[in-house]
């Protein structure tokens, strides 16, 4: 999974059928100072996140799985929004 | 999912016979500002999308999904047509 | 699926037995302007393409699907070879 | 599969049901010689992880079969804890 | 798939069960030139794959695949070991 900020939506009229009623947000890959990193992806919503918040995204079959529909065209979905990160930076300086 | 515009077509006669009747688009990745980010795609469309259109597609087994064709050979399919991308950037600014 | 065209073969004596009869092509990705772009990949050939072809490839179970070989390892394969590709570039630049 | 560190964990209260008692741990891929290389990304642990153990982590459906969760939106989880690796750089040295 | 050197092991006594008796292979992908390219991954050997080999790899599904284990969380496998590779990059060059 990845961290993510929802940063808006995408409307499209003409569309999958099986999209209707799924929310299609604009989802900004972050690291972990919180900066963009990358290029957005459109992840459908599964945990009523808003925009601006801080999320965990899932790709791929997990992305059908958290939207439970197996036969809809989804390879990303959020699938929790952060209340805390907790991690030492220091860890990773070498010996 | 990810933002892309359609650019053309790819001709290929000699190609898997599950792929007859699969319209394959030149599908060219954008970031947020529209601009292209990295190289073309090859996505299969399935709602019609003409070219020079605001898409949205998806990949691996969901291209699949999307072209209702599970033993095709296709990892990339157009899914929706955007009409309205809000957003905003400002959400990504430091405290 | 992605543009890329055959530059060789690799030959693999000690190989998993389910891909005996299948040829290890050697694929270079390309961009638009048909330049290599990143590293080759090894793809399984299924429509007869020659060293030289520009070819369509397919990655992950797509590619299983592509060498009706649904129980061999195979990650990417060789569907379509390009007769003409249509494209206008002018469509990616700013109004 | 990758190795990485982990240097930390990802609290969600909002998430999907299925990841109730999956840990989410901020899991950084490694270099060769255990640099941080590219960003972070959120991993099950199944394994009983510590901060700051080097891992191997697995990604894809391969995360969902670590969890035992096959119907968790699930890509990524760690399934070892190292405790050595051998390896020879010049192996990769020229001729 | 990839071309890869095989470079030495991961030794991990925590680990999921369902990775007992394989061999997880640090393995570095390579380009054209059997240069490095990018970081070592971990794949698992199911060829006898020895230290120094040149292998070809496979990565997701086609992973669990080769090692014939479809219920182990293996996203790698080496699938073959390269005798000869026969390319000509002339062939990438402009008109």
């Amino acid at each position: 999974m990845l961290i993510g900020r929802v940063i808006g939506t995408v409307v499209a009229t003409r569309k999958d059928e099986k999209l209707i009623g799924s929310k299609l947000m604009i989802t900004q890959p972050l690291d972990l100072e919180l900066n963009p990193k990358g290029d957005p992806i459109i992840a459908v919503d599964t945990v009523g996140a808003g925009i601006g918040e801080l999320v965990v995204y899932t790709t791929g079959t997990a992305g059908r799985i958290a939207a439970r529909k197996l036969d809809a065209p989804i390879d990303a979905a959020i699938i929790g929004i952060i209340d805390e990160m907790d991690f030492n930076k220091e860890l990773l300086e070498g010996p």
